[in-house]
This record gives structure tokens, C-alpha cells and sequence, in this order.
């Protein structure tokens, strides 16, 4: 079964906001076995809306669109794609009443604006998606010939709500249908992926590792997917029965761990931060924080996760010298012997953290993110991280590439990275 | 003139990357007067690359794809799109020995790899786009009714700058042609937007105010895109020529000004950080932060920007209690009587960091960022912030919706928001 999707805004096409819910969507799919087609970004156009809707149906007779359902004027979804069924709109009373009541309740005016109403209308023979997190309904049309278009609501905590409880049942029950339709249940072609994700090795390394085993991988294709965290690598089966495709993904990433598992920290969309929070779990460890030239980025990635604060003590960011020496205790000697920007710094850092916060491990950050303050000796993108665990220190210093962004990320997955290999050593330190 | 943009990649089109590269060109190619008139995104899959091309050349004649140039068998850009011109493939020697030479000169071995070899191979008749940034050139190709096709490395670094330097100035040079084409020069339609950013009012509350002055908008599209830093108003002019639509956006942006132009911090994609950075440079304001449920965050949004180690001195992530009253020095009493989360220790926290860092302004936030950790009285969502400039104190508290991670990112923002009125208010505060 396959699916187009089709997010609909002049934000998004003019690349002011990033397609987020079409990723979502997409990711969602997938994880079920259904399979994308196609993706597409129409502005706030109703012939543009309809061109699409009506081309993206004439390939899949399946499509999902988000946005375009609020009761601004350059919301334009619903009439645009109910010509494309040839459906007139009707006015929902049921949908109107609660359009008031939520009004009323939330104290926004005695009576819901005339502009707001045209949120009520609907395609003739639509069913409605309820919305319990926001007031645009989600709508689906539907013709005789089984072709399908559900539309979600543009803003993203109420699409992937209205998704999850009302368009994943019924397209979940379409592809059980398709797949049994197409023979033995499960045995219909799909397309799985699984992704390994590795920090701390190059493209070019990991490929001089996983070439050699080319022929172990079955025939699944392989994807090399660089970015900040690290390279994810992508395997994926294409047209082959679900069970055939899973055993095959599993026979071929059991090679690819034998190869390069020394760096593979996480699959799917694991975030390494996480993964370091449960290995201190395992560990009986507290933690903290020393960073200067990401500012508090290391700090924001841990404590993104839910429930980090029962590990995460805290931490201090360091970005002027002063306090390096004063609330890290960084000696004098060391910033001017060896520079802000050096192992001796991190590694006093992280002990210097360590030991004010009472924890247990610290991470440290220095470095030189640019676009400014690269010297000969120091260029940007110098980056020194420190490691203390338990009194145990680890520093490295490494010369990264990107743009001051792309640096600070690199350098806080590079401290979890570090802190997560120093916990898989020290394994057997025992908790005091 | 319209141009499609087509980005290729499975990884793309499955939500694994948000699609940054085709955002990136629709931005920049709005900002000199280019239409996006759809945008698609494909696998790596050749007869779905052919067909989205073959599409979007029928609607528009103008496309520039991302992504497929790479040397791995799932890179089917060049054949795919080739063949859509009734093309064939040529080894392009030149090509070729750069490739070589530069395997060479990273140390990556003698010989270059034949699957390597395949970056050489370009479609007959294309001109090369040289890439600087990396080893696969864009391509150009075009038919002799002057339909065109850029195609463009999917690394983003790459893509920018081979974009930038080899790809915008013949897309302007041929927005200029056209548009002397349609009348005399300067005078064709063009599609132009301002957006304007607001911070610290709700979508309503400034609809609100802004319907009353609609008919000053001089038939002006207006837009409310609501995000975490607030909500952006995007004013559109459609159809009209470049002056023309410069002065009816002028003129509108001033009516809005005058009506809410107190929540106003910027225009396009100001950074609220920045301009805060800003504020402070004119103030002579070094800052430091205090963080809880934001972690760092706001250290990191201000870090972001090249140069504000000249202002940010560094702050204090104080997750625990222990280290907000140990390294900030907020009482016992305080966290006791009015708990962590509360306005009085907000300011404790933002007036302990700033004497403890010497620092002339500081930002403190502490906040249940959820999904645990709420209670009746404080649910999910309640945050506080206080900004101590000088020693003049203001707090805040607020009840925010959204995700962990949207109340995370609103705080920080609302925090900025905070010390930027602040300063605006203290103007008048001499330096010591």
C-alpha cells in the first residue's frame, strides 16, 4: 500500500517553517509498512491544493494533507479538494456547536465570529476526525472507487493527535486489507527500513569496513546518512513479504555490528543523549556539566530527556576565562600556559565540576566554534573535551569541520560519546 | 518566473532528515523575486525522480533538484534526469582527474575506486557546476526550448555553496530576462513577503488588534504563523511589480507597526537572541543565566550567536535544589516555602548569578517542562522567569501548552523577551 503526502502552506513552501509534520507522518507510516510515495508542499493556492490532491490520487488513491483547515481566509483545504470529488460543502451544525462552546469556554467573546463558522463546513459526504487538542476538525472524503484523502490540521501537537487516534486505526486496517488482498496475509511486498546509528567514525571509515561484507547483506540496499549526531546507516528491503524482509534486515545488521558495532550506539531515531543517561542509571552515576564554547547546548540535550533529572545535577557554563578560574577552579597557569582551548583546561574543567556539583562523571567542553577567534596554532573548529569519571579523566582534542552550529553539536555528541565509551570501560569500577 | 524544487533521498521522503535543503532554496530564492511553485520530494528511485522531473518541467520549465550525485548505488540523479532530456552519459575526463587528484590529497589511497568513478559520469550536452565544497559537481541541463534542470550535491554545505555561487546568478539572470520579457524592466508581477516577529502575544490577541486596521493592509495577504518564539506575521504581495509591491509593504508594515508593534522584536529571521545581544552591547550589559528545566538552552540560543562572548560571561544550570542553593544561593527558606518552581526563586536564581558571576543583567528560569513532575497546584506547563538588570528585579509566572520541548523553547524565548523589555524600559539607566 502506498500513501503521498501533501503538506499544504505558503510557510512551508517558502522554506520559513521546516516540514516537520510531513516527517512525522511519513516516519509513522513507515514504522506500520506503509510505504511513501511521494512528498509535496503546495502554498496557500486552492488551484495548487487541488492540482495535487487530484495527481497524487491518480498515482496512490491514497493521500494525507496537513494544514489549511483554520478559519483564516488563506485556508483553503477543504472546498479545494472536495471539487477535486466533486462534493459541494455543507455546513456541520454538530461541529459549529462545539466551534461555540469552546469559545465561550475558553472566554474568547459571547459569540464565535462569522469567520470562525467557516471552520463548521464540510465536503457533503465527508466523515469527520474528532480533534480533542485543538478546534479544527480533521476531515476524510472518500469516493466509491475507494480512493481516500484524510486532512489533518496544520499545527503539530493537533495533527499528530488527530493522526494517532483517528487516521492510523483506519489506514492501519486498509493495509491489512491490501496486504491479505494481495495474497497470504503478511506476504505482500512492503518496503522496511532500519537505521544503525554510529558517532565517531567517517563516512569513508565506515565504508572501508562495511564494503568487504557487501555480499553479506542479502541484497538490502545500504544508505550512508552523515549528519551532526554522527553517520546513521540505512538498510532497507524492498519488495519482499514482511517476515522475509524483517529476517533478512536482522541477518544483515547482525553482520554490520560484527563489522563496525564498536560504534553503533542506538537505532531508529535514538538519541545518544538518552542512551548515556541509562548507561549512568546502570552505573549508579550523578552528572554534570562544564561547557564553553557550546553555551549550555551539552546541558539542553541531556535534560531534553524526560525524567534526566534524576541523574543530571546541573552544571556550569563556562564561556569567559574569569569563570573557568573562578567557578571551575581552572588554575591561572594552565589558561596561560596551555590556553582556554586545550586538554589541560577541559580535563580541569570536568574535575573542577565534579567536585563543586558533587557528582559522580562530568563532561567538559572548550573550543573554537568560529566564525571568529581561530588562530595558526588553533584554527576554528579546534575542540577539547574532558571526561571525569569518578576521578578517572580522559581528554582528546579534535579539529572539526562545519559552521559554528555544526561544530557545537558535533562537540556535545563528541563529550556524550566520550562519557559513553569511559562508562563501557570502567564497567566494572564498582559504586563507592 | 516559477521554479519547483525536487529533493531526492529516501531518507528525505521517509522522514528521517527534514528536508533544510529545500527550505534553504525556497528562501533564497523568494528573496529575489523567484515564485516556488511546488515542492516534491522523492526516494532514491530513478523512474520517481523521472517522472517528478518530467512533471514539474510540464508545469513550470524550471527546476532544481538536491541530492542522487553521491558515488553509492542508490545516487540516480544524473541517468534519471537524463533521460528525461533524451539524454546519454559521458565520462567527463576533467572530472574525473580532479576526483582522482583529490582522493589522492586526502589520503584516502592510491587508486581511485570504480564506484567512485561515477561521480565523472555527466549527461551529454549539461555544463558543470563546480562544487568547491566537495567532490560531486551540480549539473546543468537544458533543452533548446530553454527548459532547465539544476541539480544540486544533497550535502547542505555543498548544496549552499555551489547554489550560491554557480546556480543563483543564472537564476537571476533569467528572473531579470523574464521579467523584461513580460513589459518594460522592474515591472513584471513578482510574489514578495515581509514577515514581521512578534513575541509575548497570543494569535488571537493579535488578530484582535490587527482586524480593526485591515483595510490599511492596501489588499496585502496577511498570514499569522504561530511558533515557539512567537507568532510571525507574514504580509504577501501577489501580481503586483517589484516597486509597487516594495511600497504597498512599506505601507502596510507601518499600519501593523502602529497597532502592535510593541510586540515586534524583528523582521524575516531575526533571532530574538540576537537581538537581545544587541540591546545589551548599546546597554553595556555583560549577562550570565540561571537555568532549570530549560538546561541550558538559553546559554545555547545566546551562544549561537558569532560574537557574544563579548557580552555572555556563562551562568549556572541548576537542575537540582542542592546546586540552586549551593552555586546560586537561593535560601533553604525560599525553596522550602514557595518550592523550586516559583517566582521567588526565579529571582533568587537570577540575582545569585549575577553577583556570583559578575555580571550587570542576568535571566533565570525554572519551570516544569514535563510530561512529569506536575501536581495540582503547579501543573505541567507552569514556568517562572525573572531578569535581574542592575539590580532591578522583575518575575513572571505563566501556564504554557505544548510538549516538553515547546515549553523548553517557549521559556527560553519568554526569558529574552523579558530582559529585552526590561532593557527597553531602563534606558535611561546609566552604566556605573
Amino acid at each position: 500500500m502506498q500513501v503521498e503526502l501533501i503538506t499544504i502552506g505558503d510557510e512551508l513552501l517558502l522554506g520559513f517553517t521546516l516540514d516537520s509534520n510531513g516527517a512525522h507522518l511519513a516516519r509513522e507510516l513507515a514504522a506500520i509498512g506503509v510505504s511513501i510515495a511521494r512528498r509535496t508542499s503546495v502554498g496557500d493556492d486552492g488551484p495548487a491544493i487541488g492540482a495535487a490532491v487530484r495527481e497524487a490520487l491518480a498515482r496512490t488513491g491514497a493521500v494525507i494533507t496537513t494544514g489549511g483547515l483554520g478559519p483564516t481566509s488563506d485556508d483553503l483545504t477543504k472546498p479545494s479538494i472536495a471539487a477535486v470529488f466533486g462534493r459541494g460543502m455543507r455546513m456541520d451544525t454538530e461541529i459549529l456547536e462545539a466551534l461555540r462552546a469552546r469559545w465561550i469556554a475558553k472566554g474568547w467573546g459571547r459569540e464565535l465570529p462569522k469567520t470562525n463558522e467557516q471552520q463548521a463546513l464540510v465536503p457533503e459526504g465527508a466523515a469527520i476526525l474528532t480533534n480533542r487538542h485543538g478546534s479544527a476538525p480533521g476531515i476524510w472524503l472518500e469516493d466509491d472507487r475507494g480512493r481516500w484523502v484524510a486532512m489533518l490540521p496544520g499545527v503539530p501537537r493537533e495533527m499528530r493527535g488527530v493522526f494517532a487516534e483517528e487516521v492510523l486505526p483506519r489506514v492501519s486496517a486498509r493495509a491489512a486489507a491490501s496486504a491479505s488482498a494481495a495474497g497470504a496475509s503478511g506476504s505482500a511486498p512492503v518496503v522496511v527500513s532500519r537505521t544503525l546509528r554510529t558517532t565517531g567514525i567517517a563516512e569513508s571509515a565506515l565504508a572501508d569496513q562495511i564494503t568487504p561484507i557487501a555480499d553479506q547483506l542479502g541484497g538490502l540496499s545500504l544508505a550512508y546518512l552523515p549528519h551532526w549526531p554522527g553517520v546513521d546507516l540505512r538498510l532497507t528491503a524492498h519488495g519482499l513479504a514482511a517476515d522475509a524482509a524483517r529476517a533478512r534486515l536482522d541477518a544483515a545488521e547482525t553482520a554490520v555490528r560484527a563489522s563496525i558495532g564498536d560504534y553503533v550506539y542506538g537505532t531508529g531515531a535514538d538519541d545518544l543523549a538518552e542512551i548515556v543517561l541509562n548507561r549512568c542509571r546502570d552505573h549508579g552515576l550523578a552528572i554534570a556539566v562544564a561547557e564553553s564554547c557550546t553555551g549550555g547546548l551539552l546541558g539542553s540535550r541531556i535534560t531534553a530527556i524526560p525524567g534526566s533529572s534524576h541523574l543530571f545535577l546541573g552544571g556550569v557554563i563556562a564561556y569567559s576565562n574569569e569563570v573557568k578560574a573562578t567557578h571551575l577552579g581552572v588554575g591561572d597557569d594552565t589558561l596561560i600556559k596551555f590556553g582556554a582551548v586545550s586538554e589541560e583546561t577541559a580535563r580541569e574543567m570536568a574535575s573542577g565540576v565534579r567536585a563543586r556539583y558533587r557528582a559522580d562523571a562530568a563532561m567538559a567542553i572548550t573550543g573554537i566554534a568560529g566564525p571568529g577567534g581561530g588562530t595558526p596554532e588553533k584554527p576554528v573548529g579546534t575542540v577539547c573535551v574532558a571526561v571525569d569519571v569518578r576521578g578517572a579523566l580522559t581528554s582528546a582534542k579534535r579539529q572539526m569541520v562545519g559552521d559554528r552550529e555544526e561544530v557545537r553539536q558535533r562537540s556535545a555528541q563528541w563529550a556524550l560519546d566520550l562519557l559513553w565509551r569511559r562508562m563501557a570501560e570502567t564497567a566494572q569500577v564498582a559504586r563507592p
